[in-house]
């Protein structure tokens, strides 16, 4: 089954775990780093909640899924709690991927220090462009796609990021299917169908474009 | 008031159409021109729901808000519904935007045809460091921040694309805001203090790669 950003909030077989709920998650694992660096030991659902606009009652909810770590009146134990939520969300270890399409987005996300902080490795970076294979980007040499399935096989990365153009889209997607790949962040502005069984996250810039238009229109909210 | 991404689903002030419904009218808006391109001239909320992975009921309540634009089993006519998202997401014209920060991200971003297929065109691109200034991405002059108030004012930019390292986000943010940016999109992972009547929408990739290693762990959903 085929799927797209924010689908799953919509359609009858929801995880327990929204895809909201989620993206939660991962935004309270970023403050409470922040929390964490500044020397707090406790956090309160309030504070969680200020610091990204989300109600008290919303955190407590999405942060009992995690199981029983707060107390009332004491709040949760930060560094507990980080650990809990990278045991959920499956980062309380490293994932290795690689990219596929080599230009301006893929050089973006080899520089991205937010991965790396996070345990995402970028292992491998691969062009159908000749002219662009064996040139090196942040010290990733650029390969063939035909290389794919040893590459994936020999670093077991699980994850591949599409930044190929939407007509290359969904050819690279079914190599990387095929290469062995579980799961696919999705920059192309195009709609894939992937095999059961292969996770797929879209990020479609104009969308966030449209929200934002949106927001600005209705005056500023 | 500063808020992130995601906050407006969670708070208690809930605009009337949900961020999540904002962003299927985008993806309905997508797979609509493609409808149009192949010749549909009525589509159903089932062949909407079917393509994107949402339930017809879901589909039917977010094209509700359009008004009464659908019949019951005739469907939707594909140009009038195009035409009422656009009216209704504030992309029936065209949206001026800056960009600050010169690197992959923004020339990657200047060579994103969806942008310019929507209507949002990039009409300013700037940098901090003075080494930058002066050569050109794509047609366009890399320009000192002083410059914004200038640019903005002559250009009527009323969007502002952030694509500066993390540490540099809450300044740059505050020049665009004194130079009279309504909205912004965010790509620097951290959190920004904007003040109330400027929209902010959060690109954090982290999130998003998060998401998909919590869908791969789980499964494969």
């Amino acid at each position: 089954m085929s799927k797209v950003d924010s689908s799953r909030e919509a359609n009858g077989s929801e995880a327990r775990l929204s895809r909201a709920s989620v993206g939660r998650l991962s935004l309270y694992l970023r403050r409470l780093e922040g929390f964490l660096r500044d020397g707090l030991a406790k956090v309160s659902s309030s504070q969680l909640g200020e610091a990204l606009g989300v109600t008290d009652a919303q955190v407590r909810k999405d942060l009992a899924y995690l199981g029983h770590l707060g107390q009332p009146g004491i709040g949760y134990p930060t560094q507990d709690l980080i650990a809990a939520i990278r045991h959920t969300l499956g980062i309380d270890h490293d994932w290795a991927m690689v990219v596929v399409g080599a230009g301006n987005l893929a050089r973006a996300l080899l520089r991205y220090r937010g991965f790396q902080q996070q345990g995402f490795r970028i292992v491998g970076l691969f062009d159908v462009d000749p002219a662009k294979v064996g040139q090196k980007v942040n010290g990733l040499e650029i390969q063939s796609p035909d290389s794919l399935p040893g590459v994936i096989a020999a670093t077991g990365a699980e994850l591949g990021l599409l930044t190929v153009p939407a007509e290359s889209a969904q050819a690279a997607a079914d190599a990387l299917v095929a290469a062995g790949i579980r799961g696919l962040l999705n920059f192309a502005p195009t709609v894939l169908r992937l095999p059961a069984g292969v996770s797929l996250v879209s990020v479609d810039l104009t969308v966030q474009l449209e929200q934002l238009a949106f927001l600005v229109q209705m005056g500023g909210e």
